[in-house]
């Protein structure tokens, strides 16, 4: 081919230092029988949100924040040298909220069945998307629990607005898919939850971490706790990040923004954590809209989130 | 009446979840003779500032912030079922900055002498706005402690700039509403203040602690002794708070935003823990500018706020 | 009742001068056999756009803005005195899109019955909502012209992501509400459409003017031709206002912005010009997301076409 | 002195290109005795506002406005080398609003005697403070005429809210300072004012110009006529120019923008026409909040109003 | 391969509809022996500013804007099926600003140097690329005309500040690759440029027209006489569109944005009627600066400018 | 002189109380043979960056951000009454990045070579200032050491890009004017850096604090030991203070954000408690671009990282 003097690809990272890679580099489309150690799709789909939310750009936001990030990890002494494939996003109709949701299940349903890879990272989306991954991904793992990091318990009833974002957790647990006592949640806080769904989450033996729970103790200690036991009853364990689990400090581009939420590191500390328990297989990260977010903060600590679940399976 | 159907009324919230009850639904405008637990007023006022600020849209964006919340503490259970009178604003002239002084007192005091609630709280505007505020309030307390939360001491010399935003416990002090000894100062900071007014709290006993003397001791803590002193000296404890205590992090919406103040997780701890006080009566919150604000985050904070002292009264 | 000094209730203007009314002042809520000059209702839909859209903002954007309007016309020398009826808001369902267009059609075709009111103003809402719109206005009258000021032709096919905000007059043309003949265009502009969808408003006889014919003749003239011709055919006529059909540097609010498009001015005088005829009824304006606004300058210009229309209707 | 190299006072411009010089080069600030062809001096006030302002910001947005411009002019090849003398800032009280106008007035009337200019620019500030400024400026020249370009009359009753920067005209005219009949408004706006203060300026015989009038004809012919009357009864005439005037494409940063208004070029050209009678001596330039402002535009239009009124001096 | 369903790759457009392609999808990398109608490449370069800028964002922010352009012109029916060939980007050094000149000479010539398509354009950067591309481009085409859109002469001495923006045309003709008289400049401003360099465009036969003169003559005339002439003295024409020659209300996104410029219908106009001439065969776009415009409007006039180009050779 | 009733020049304060001293107010333009305790130099450049960066800017803006402070800490009862000497900015070319970091070596030589202050304090600019300054300040100070506050390493390879801002640290290294074992990093983060320059910082010697380390010890005990050990090998210590890191939420102005930062009371005190160290002569703080941050937060904590130098000299 005829070369061309110092001409790129539009679109390519606008310098390249020989010695790094960017994390969003090891992104490599899907083709049959790849494989690797990580696997990503995205869920671009927020019209089942209860307020206004633009996480359906989520997924372009978070990869290109992976573009921020070495692959090095100085603390551990871990370079990522692996491929993540990344599949691709799941096509959405623009009217059609409700089968949105069955497409979705669809198409990671399809996406989980090619067994690229033993771990696996979803990108909202708002939180209605846990519905449809956790219920393909149970399809091979029926024995599965949760770990929900969220502000809000997410068990509405359904008759009042449909399958919202608001929903997931209860239809998951109505569709006997996730038995309540394998739900774990991590950050709820004060008045952003109804007293009925508290009731519901005690009703069907959900596990609650208030704030002021994680006040009085290290997460990790949590986490260890919670993952000894639940472990116990299931064969993998799913982690949902609902990203305004954070104060909105550290997360200002969340729809329901607030504070009196968790600092970031704790977060990204606890995703290190729990990913390195052997039964952790898969996490969603939910609810950024970008279009409301500020230099794209919220979708760099989702990035980092997915780099602490990758440095978890490593170490 | 004809039914149509689906429609309702122009301005209220989107979404109605059958079980939550948000706080701003709580809000229901005064009439003679109704009482409750808790009544509410704003002070649209901030042409008294010093520098240029809009404090004069806080008290409509704190009650649309009320709207972010639920009625519902998971922490302590509680449920607040209770009415807050909404007494409105007390109206202000566009060029009557001084007179604007004394029409905040007129109305709060009508407003204070309803009795319609046991607990007040009124949504600055600026700070300047509390001294019309405990003025009126000492009316029927005039024997009143204060304990304001703030990055600066408000001692500055009125000859200079006149009752500005500056100025409110200073003028207090001097027109022999407010004993210096009846001031506790929380969350002073380095380089926010002239040591002409450092020396003039000292002279005049105002108890003083600065973030590095938080730094120190927790929260509750120094809230425990001084509310124990205070309360033996006084009928009446009214909470003054200034939301530039807050780190500029937490508080991106102040006027006078800078690093090194409080994190928002402890101011809400400690308004909590000072309302749980049998003689704290009343709280204003001051200094939010909305028009600089990210996300109306600030006034979110504010809202909290008002939720921790409720709560506080409630446990 | 006791008299408070001062106080107004929450959300009022903050000045009153005692000689100016502000339009937003007459706006009053619908009562059964209260009937008035105008009426108007919001459509606080937009989960049917194509692209990320918040125009579900719009009715109470406009809203506000008619807080900036005297009602005072100084060119004409009229006054509006009249009472405005504002029927409130069609309530929308977070996750049934297609059934909210069906509860649209519903609440819109109650409104309309009321007879409340000669002449309407509709407050979208994406322009999806034109088509329950004017589904609903034709029960009552069935003999129904339509000019259309917008960028794009509307037409799409409804396979391809179904009844989107890029379909509501196709759908009207199948559904047999209105002849392709009875539709005028106004504004089309180049690179904003597919050859197809320019055949088909082709084929069913739809009068299209693009911006190249309205740089060649004044829109008054343009107007005068047409609803001759219009009303020749038809008993009544509706106006459908897409603000997109303006210059992004006029309408920077609209999600589908671009340059090329008409001034504001000549959107106004082309509104003033078509509400004095005769036949003119109903209006509806669309498309404008106050989210993405600056300084709500787009529902600032939507509320002077709604003071146009009511102005011709005043001549 | 020791030279160190390349180093250059901070506030500095970051590049001189040798052979040119910007406006803003041309300020120097006044001593005594000092003479120039022009003279300006800042109005920062604007706590007279009816609506949120921060029009006090404008003086110095001007200013630094002026970097943006070259001394040179190649439509008429005038190059202007001529020191303009800058008089700063009159200083106002924070709390003292109608002291502030006595103020202004002191302020700029002592400016004024220095004749250190023959043709002089005030920056404002809000309109309020033209009535200091032609109050201070009819004191050496009694006989004055104003042409104000502006989509409000300005003629308030100052019962309501008091000396606003809704009442300049209504005060000069009532204090005996302008005839009605010497005061000429161009750009009045539908919908912008009440019909109580059209019916006031016809009263007093204001010359008033509308959109629509300003629309028939072109503004030189306008002014043409109007200038040539005016000139007839007064010694001197004074341009105050509010910038909302504009439409609010043209000048987003002004408090009250409206869409229907002037674009920049229509008014610059009536500057430019104006500023080339010999009786017009003076000219205010007002309402730019800059806090609020889009790249600083509005401020970058009234440097060049600043422009053309010196270019039409030099012509 | 195994079908995902509903999966998409990532980045892909989140709607299509089957009767309707965008501009950008017309864009094909480029390969060996591969001719199209139309062949673009990039030039993210602007450290050669003046001022700070971030127009090296541009390449991709024009691509962007293409996903909002169908490929169908109503007004004159033509639809591109055509193929645009991207070359990509020319890559820059982050340090070596001068050498950086050199590679995008080397990497245009190259590029120009394929044949690919008969009409080439270029996307900067600032100003500064087009010396650059027209050097490339005179290789082939030594008898070279430009027709530059721009406020500014782009001629400033060269010793002060070195290759700047400020700089092309003057190093085009001090270096003898263009002839002065070879030279139109449309567009520009006074107040923008010294008189020294106004002295020079006249001293080297530059022809230049004012915004003074094209307010008294339509651009086609201007554009049909000069067209002629300047096709009698060279073999080809470049055209050379500066983004600032309009008015920053048209776009906002120029570093050097001002009132007093041309509006974007008019700018459109005349790339389509220069485009027709037979020997205009490349254009250039610069002076965009993506990190500070509003909706990516400037870009979006932009990606027009492109469409009329295109549609002009298609007449 | 004649007075002018209430003017002052333009660009000073708005307000002045007389007991308030703004530490901007301290600061002097240098003159020869002027001395103080402190002083401070511009270091304007920022073309060196890999990324866009606006931190030319940073010395006006931290300079702005002075105009914030009080001169009193409250905490320590140290009020500043000292001049702080301003040298100004060093002179950047627009294009010539290199020459740049000579002409500031040159220009810093010739400032430090004044010895106007015992302690320098260099505002940034982006980090390839350091080199500069470092190299400058060196020749008087042969023997020193470094310590870096940063997320960075900066000890990239110079062949790809030459000397950006990722490589002062290796350069003073190569240079010979540092050695690797006297240079403190403090702060470095995971997913920041490649392994290569982790190694390569091994090899050199230099002390690499990763946030994980600074998470298990108390700033100050990390400090008092380096310090101890550095004191011993070096005669002066300069410190370099990169504000990114810092975490996001508190450094939102940083071209390089993201979370797992320092938060900045951690800055403040380890910044306070080296700067008693009597070795500490001089310090940068660079990294910081105004044109992204948010209100000015990013430059705020710049200025009172300045203050803590200052107090810790004055302990
Ligand atoms: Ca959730
Ligand atoms: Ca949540
Ligand atoms: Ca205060
Ligand atoms: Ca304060
Ligand atoms: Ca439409
Ligand atoms: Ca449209
Ligand atoms: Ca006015
Ligand atoms: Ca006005
Ligand atoms: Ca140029
Ligand atoms: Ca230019
Ligand atoms: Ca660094
Ligand atoms: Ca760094």
């Amino acid at each position: 081919m005829t070369e061309l003097r110092h001409v790129k690809p539009a679109g390519t990272a606008i310098f390249k230092d020989r010695y790094t890679t960017k994390v969003k580099e090891l992104l490599t489309p899907w083709e049959d029988g790849k494989t690797a150690a990580f696997a990503i799709a995205g869920a671009p789909f927020s019209k089942s949100s209860i307020s206004h939310s633009g996480a359906s750009f989520a997924p372009s936001a978070i990869r290109s924040a992976l573009q921020s990030y070495t692959t090095f990890s100085g603390g551990t002494g871990i370079d990522f040298g692996d491929t993540i494939i990344d599949f691709g996003d799941v096509n959405m109709d623009p009217t059609d909220v409700i089968g949105n949701q069955q497409r979705l299940y669809e198409g990671l349903s399809d996406i989980y069945a090619t067994e690229a890879a033993p771990f696996w990272m979803v990108l909202g989306g708002d939180h209605a998307i846990s519905h449809s991954s956790i219920k393909a991904f149970s399809e091979k793992n029926p024995s599965v629990g949760v770990i929900q990091f969220d502000a809000h318990h997410d068990l509405r009833n359904v008759e009042d607005g449909g399958p919202t974002n608001g929903t997931p957790f209860r239809r998951l647990i109505e569709d006997g898919i996730l038995d309540g006592e394998n739900l774990i949640q991590l950050g709820i806080r004060d008045f952003t939850n109804a007293a009925a769904y508290a009731d519901y989450a005690k009703e069907k033996g959900v596990v609650v971490y208030t704030m002021q729970d994680l006040a009085r103790e290290l997460i990790e200690k949590v986490l260890e706790r919670e993952l000894a036991k639940l472990s116990d009853r299931v064969d993998v364990i799913y982690l949902s990040v609902d990203m305004d689990v954070l104060d909105q400090a550290f997360a200002p581009g969340c729809p329901a923004i607030g504070p009196g939420g968790m600092d970031s590191n704790t977060l990204l500390t606890a995703v290190h954590y729990a990913a390195q328990h052997e039964k952790v297989k898969a996490m969603d990260i939910v609810e950024i809209d970008p279009t409301i977010d500020i230099r794209n903060m919220t979708s760099r600590v989702a990035a980092n989130v997915m780099l602490q679940f990758m440095l978890g399976k490593r170490i």
